[in-house]
């Protein structure tokens, strides 16, 4: 008899099956005596008075990996409709303990620290599974997407010579005796890539050493990086970087749908054009709103993307926002101004829901602009030579933009801490497990 | 006009089009003058004998980037057939300077290390992107296999506590004043993850400081890292691992035709099942072969995988091997024990045409058999006890695999050098580009 799935067991009904899980529960109402079974995949109902079957489960704690042979019926009280009878169980693994808090309550009842100190247990919880089933599916319809408009996958060195944005805020690793530094963004290796593919990809971690504990941030996180040759300018990007949102959040719809439903996801607005608007013209708005004259601060507060968030609901029906025209002052040295105003950028970020999800724009793609910006910034031409190189032989204008994986799942499902969507974070405290 | 890619060009005879890319060559043959324009897919041919034409192109040297726009016309002399003529120019971004070294010959005529210093020009060199196509290829065949038999995605941390595997080669970071380490590898975290998903699967950076410089070793590195539960022992495991091959390679085979005929790739035999043999009668073999006693011996040298590797091909007409029964006391810690001779363990490698491609096997899954592993390989259980939380808590038997990117394109390819296969290797000599 082979083993089937859980999810699998409606296909069986009045067959016999063996099921392979963990214990999820077990429980008696009187007489009969209920056993739920979780898998890789879902859980699964036994029903059972025999002694001699439940005798072989005494001393078995929940989370125990067990074996259950059983007939399949279908059953409207129970769980997916269908449960196993009259069965046989083999302990396959016995837990002796008590798993650190429950695992088979609605919701896991343990501080978010307390949740993180047991993780490596505890992310069994069916929620917070779910979560990171909806990672593992962003990720793939990313992917997918990509592939399917000619963009390429690289994987790029994470030890590297320098730092890539500002030199600031870079972890420091020690490379036989030298100094290197964990990359904070495949930044300059996807633009030396559009030179060989025009147009690539890649899903890896990036390393921030920023020193602030925020709910918004870790310092190791997982970056959804895209750059492509060939673009008339940032709106290029943007048009691309919305039929991507729209195809990951189609996916998901179509095959996370028990994830999405379990975590009562309310799925976002995401209209065929997203709404933007001029960083100038959003500080206007919440000038006009709010009083507060924000005008000529090269960024925005949370609060007020928050707000811009809602009234880009309110007023254009979307959860997503974009926000072009960022300040030069304050995006990085590779970045390509308006030429109609130079103090002002080809760079964008997109809001889901009120927070930053996405940051991308125009680059430079001339050597002359790199080696003019680089002494604008008071860089050394030296530490970007191989970078520079790529510029000076020839790269057609191009963009990209990296989404934050956790971000993503975050501001999908409602999560008020990135720690939450994140496997296992890396903060100024918490480095395990 | 839209643009279009040059792959597409036979679809477009009898029309205009226009194409972008990086001029790759440009030549006279008496009044006729012929321009290969290179894209992110293809190279195509565009024929004039304009001198106004030519007059756009001055001072353009190769890798320049350009525009063409034509009438797509059949011509059997060119190359895929077909060429543009009637052709206007423009340049996109001039290259003033000739490249480090031709772009256009049929191999790139460097040492490696003179090609490694101009890598971020050099990798355009459609014999050096070929391979890094292969390695995408790779990725996306093994990411589907995986999906496709019920594995989630995950992406764990590489900031890490402790050392993963020994304590020896990791690289140390500075973080926040303490000390971390990055992964040698995801093992834990994808064995602690089987407890989540029950199969899991991730596509990575290592890191290996490993001081020594060899042409088979760098010290990051892409690794394609399988675990999954609910296993007999290690023959289920190299029986999924034989089916993942199969499929990465029936994939390229259909997706990077392109890519294996200009790197003239001879594919491999990979029949059915691979044929195995024990470390133990492999060492008898060797014995019987060469007369050099390596009986005892925890682990094979790599003159006598090599030549393993042959034997495969002449006894089983088999590329792969598997060498399962590897000595316990070369193995780490978690690794399955042989309960017949607990000296062998329950892992194995896997020689693609006679090195090592992927080390896997199964691991121990009771917590009472880690505390005594550890014990007896005289390390702490504190560092540890995260990782020994999973298996205290119910983890059913199961096993996994680690295959190398870089190692699977080398091998595939004949290269002579690993860093010929590796996106910007590092190693003890180099940390840039």
């Amino acid at each position: 008899m082979e083993r089937i799935r859980t999810t699998q067991l409606r296909e069986h009904i009045g067959q016999r099956v063996i099921l392979r899980g963990w214990m999820h529960n077990l429980r008696a109402l009187g007489k009969i005596s209920f056993i739920l079974v979780r898998d890789g995949y879902g859980i699964a109902q036994a029903v059972t008075q025999d002694e001699n079957v439940l005798a072989a489960l005494h001393g078995a704690h929940d989370e125990s990996v067990i074996e259950l042979e059983g007939a399949v019926v279908a059953e409207a009280q129970a769980p997916g409709g269908v449960e196993l009878r009259d069965i046989a169980v083999r302990v396959i693994a016995p837990v002796t303990d008590t798993p650190p808090f429950p695992l088979n309550k609605p919701t896991v009842n343990a501080t978010l620290d307390v949740f993180l100190d047991h993780s490596t247990v505890a992310l069994r919880h069916p929620r917070k599974r779910a979560l990171l089933r909806l990672s593992a599916g962003i990720m793939s319809a990313f992917r997918e997407f990509l592939n399917g408009d000619g963009f390429t996958e690289i994987q790029s060195p994470k030890l590297v010579a320098s730092a890539t944005e500002s030199g600031a805020n870079v972890f420091a690793v020690d490379y036989f005796g030298k100094k290197a530094f964990l990359a904070q963004s495949p930044q300059f290796y996807k633009q030396i890539m559009v030179g060989v593919f025009e147009r690539v990809y890649e899903v890896g971690p990036v390393f921030r050493a920023e020193p602030h504990d925020t709910t918004r941030h870790v310092n190791e996180y997982v970056s959804l990086d895209v750059e492509f040759g060939f673009i008339e300018n940032h709106f290029t990007v943007m048009a691309l970087l919305t039929r991507l949102i729209r195809h990951i959040l189609a996916r998901l719809a179509e095959q996370n749908a028990a994830a999405l439903q379990l975590l009562d996801v309310k799925m976002p607005n995401a209209p065929e054009t997203f709404p933007h608007i001029h960083f100038r013209d959003a500080q206007q708005l919440i000038f006009e709103k709010f009083g507060e004259d924000c005008r000529g601060e090269p960024d925005l507060a949370p609060q007020h993307e928050r707000w811009l968030g809602q009234w880009a609901r309110e007023t254009h029906n979307s959860d997503f926002l974009f926000v072009p025209g960022y300040p030069m002052s304050k995006r990085p040295f590779y970045t390509h101004p308006d030429p109609a105003d130079p103090k002002y950028s080809y760079s964008f970020d997109l809001l889901f829901r009120g927070t930053e999800l996405v940051t991308g724009g125009q680059r430079l793609h001339r050597y002359e602009d790199y080696l003019a910006a680089l002494a604008r910034a008071k860089y050394p031409v030296e530490p970007f030579a191989y970078y520079l190189d790529a510029m000076k032989y020839g790269m057609p204008p191009h963009g990209g933009f990296a989404v934050g994986l956790e971000r993503f799942v975050m501001q999908l499902c409602g999560l008020s801490n990135l720690r939450e969507a994140t496997l296992f974070p890396r903060d100024t405290h918490r480095l395990t497990p």
